[in-house]
């Protein structure tokens, strides 16, 4: 087991917007224990956790506009990590008194943080406009820690057969005989498409029809992979022969960042083009997606995980199937974009 | 520390009849993480819980028939661990797709799971005729898991002088004094002996007799160990100065399986020959049994084996006495075995 | 990481006398698994926790007299560690059947253990005469271990300016600006001022002088440390401008001693000579400052320890603020001492 190398020089989700505010929170990030809140200005702000002084945990003190003040003796950092304020004695500042501090950027409701040593290039930020546009759009969100290492979300994703074993009650007996999966990459992105034509309709998407809704549907899913870990998928249905378009949809955003080697931060987003303003399918939609979260996949990725013991897949010699195929390109997509980084 | 070395081409108990049904369990075995069922033919079989496919736990999975169905893609796998059926798009079955099975055999309410490259020799299966004879005796069992090396149960059962102190409920004071402990090798068998004539009558076998009990017993315990890990104890009290096989008798089955290197699985079967048909007598031995292999055997050995941290015990320098003769012999027998299989 | 080397040939605190009784209890102290309890005689009496025989854990066992008895089979041992008794059988005693002993020495309240291989120096204890002497004194006490270096404690303890933050109801808003602090070595002792003249009188001393209270004092706190991890703090307040005796005054005893390398044992007492007979008050004082303990310098010395990551404090490169010369001038001075006896 040697240490991951994660691709650098990209932006991988912090958190959620909605999570941070005047109180900061404690999240470790590729490895690194990061102190993260919403300063007085409404910005976002990373520090590394660690105060310089004594290594007390930055995330226990007390936001200043903002500043962050440690919680141990008082040293107060500013949003670039600078150490601006010791409120002992005679208040001498040592020159290296610095907290580490990351660069964030805010869209969409996610929280990103930059990770590598060039200058953060905000036009790499992966954009979600279905859930920055209320009047068309209607979305939740949730978050889980997941005890397994990154990729195997993206697995996990990127074959969605599992949902017939997994989650049973989101789809029916039989019905992986009746898909039509491939998979194509686009560039450095890796597509899986999964058509299901005049399947029965299921309740999710028989609920937007409302009164209308069609016995038999076009039932179309497709998730776009990119590096290093983020993942949207949009799920349609159309009468039988219809373009997508004209059904119901469901965007989703899939968001994975490493927290150390074997475990990682799972943030998801989802918005729908249908029922905007039920606010009570909006809880049970957020509710039960979050359950099949913490209650199926997150359980089902932790237990390979262990039976993994630390090891990677490539060194346990998987047994492949077809549907393997678009995580197995994602993966070694990823592999040759951090070869590159490393030889470079 | 090393890994320990097993012995090979033996049986080691696997679980007690009793505790396999058609929802799979899953125990860890000499380091191997396994599967257990009763599959619809009344099979046990036994299956590494691996997934080969994406290393998914199968006893989370569900059987058909003698089958089991991966929970994550739905792999099936019979008993003998080949891929039957892959339920996803055209169904295609990589020839790879193997599950590591295990050769069991039940026999008297015991599951053992023969461990070697060896052909499974069912000659070598320890019998336990009292618990498939419900005519001449009523049995009782119970299971723990115990933190501490599995040569540390059978130490415990070959020296049975620490019931005086470890279960002053089942010993009266001074009893140590009145035992003449003795041990012999049969073979491979080792057999420890412990007798204590004209002894004052314990409360179980007070009961045994019931009215007609003396209040004074010739009292013979015989401990016999067996490689790997067997033991068998036959105890019994008589009127002063009859054969042994006159007075009420019990006879116990104490298996004892690695699950790792420092800890392992504990099987107890408990049969008698008398008060056949007293149900709650049963119940009350069976729980307070269990609960003194739970709160006193069970925590004395994690102790002993935190104290020893992760070392053998040769290596510590044990102090010995004369009644640790029993234990050293089993230990020197096993790991000649063991020696001469490294060897060979 | 290497093993740490402690300072050897001194005293160590084990236990305050109240938690000494018959029924033995087990610290790991310096690494080593300790069984300590009070004999008949009433001395208080410390054996190596791991039996010689088969390494049960001693303090499970019962006392007789001033001796322990194994739990597991019955093995006596005295308060020097021989054993006196093998209850089994014709009772035969091996000559290597020896627990280890340590010399321990009750002073003031505090159970002290000599640790090193020359002969227990008697003369070398650390005395507070505070805690034996009822009519002028009246102390509370308590205890908690800490999952953090030993060495982090005198840390805390020598630069008190943490108060403010840490404590906020134990200091005022900016008295940190308002503090004078110095520090200066005695010998081998090292000792840390801090001096706030003319400040507003604090809940604890206002209650000291109870209706005559001045509204402002002079405010001296004294930290003495004292190689391995001995620490005395005495803290009072006059009116402005007396002699630091005239006023209400508290002394106590911070004592740490390494359980392992990254984890220690704090005992604390704190004496005061006023409002002696005062009950009530005694008991909110040692419930808000046991309180301070477990819920402010313990979790945050345990974070700080989290921080480290098991590396050395000097090796992390800490940015040093005037206020840490203190703490510093103590590590030098245990080192150096550690050094000398390494070295001879």
């Amino acid at each position: 087991m040697t240490a991951p190398v994660y691709m650098t020089n990209t932006w991988y989700a912090a958190a959620l917007s909605d999570e941070l505010t005047a109180t900061p929170i404690l999240r470790t990030l590729l490895g690194e224990p990061i102190a993260l809140y919403r300063g007085a200005s409404g910005n976002v702000i990373a520090l590394h956790d660690r105060c310089p002084h004594r290594f007390a945990p930055l995330h226990k003190g007390q936001v200043f506009g903002d500043d962050l003040r440690c919680p141990y003796h008082g040293l107060r950092f500013n949003a670039l990590g600078a150490c601006v304020d010791n409120p002992i004695g005679e208040g001498k500042i040592p020159k290296a008194a610095c907290a580490k501090s990351y660069t964030l950027a805010e869209r969409d409701g996610i929280v990103w943080m930059w990770w590598g040593d060039q200058p953060a290039d905000e036009s790499q930020l992966r954009r979600w406009p279905e859930f920055a546009d209320p009047e068309r759009y209607t979305s939740v969100e949730g978050y889980i820690r997941v005890k397994g290492e990154y990729q195997l979300i993206a697995d996990n994703l990127l074959d969605l057969s599992h949902a017939e074993f997994l989650h049973p009650y989101l789809a029916t007996e039989g019905f992986n005989r009746r898909t039509q999966y491939s998979m194509e990459q686009q560039g450095e992105l890796v597509v899986a498409r999964n058509w299901r034509p005049n399947e029965p309709i299921s309740g999710l998407f028989a609920f937007a029809y409302g009164d209308d809704a069609p016995s038999h549907v076009d039932h179309l899913s497709i998730v776009k992979w990119q590096a290093p870990s983020t993942l949207r998928l949009e799920i349609g249905v159309t009468r039988p022969g219809q373009a997508p378009e004209e059904g119901p949809r469901s965007y989703q955003a899939h968001l994975v960042t490493p927290e150390t080697a074997h475990t990682c931060h799972y943030f998801w987003k989802w918005g729908r083009d249908f029922k905007l303003d039920d606010h009570d399918f909006s809880k049970k939609l957020q509710a039960s997606l979050q359950l099949a979260f913490e209650n199926e996949d997150g359980p089902m990725i932790e237990a390979q995980s262990e039976h993994m013991q630390g090891q990677r897949q490539e060194a346990l010699n998987p047994v492949l199937l077809p549907t393997d195929s678009a995580s197995l390109r994602a993966r070694r997509v990823l592999q040759q974009l951090i070869d590159k980084q490393v030889a470079s």
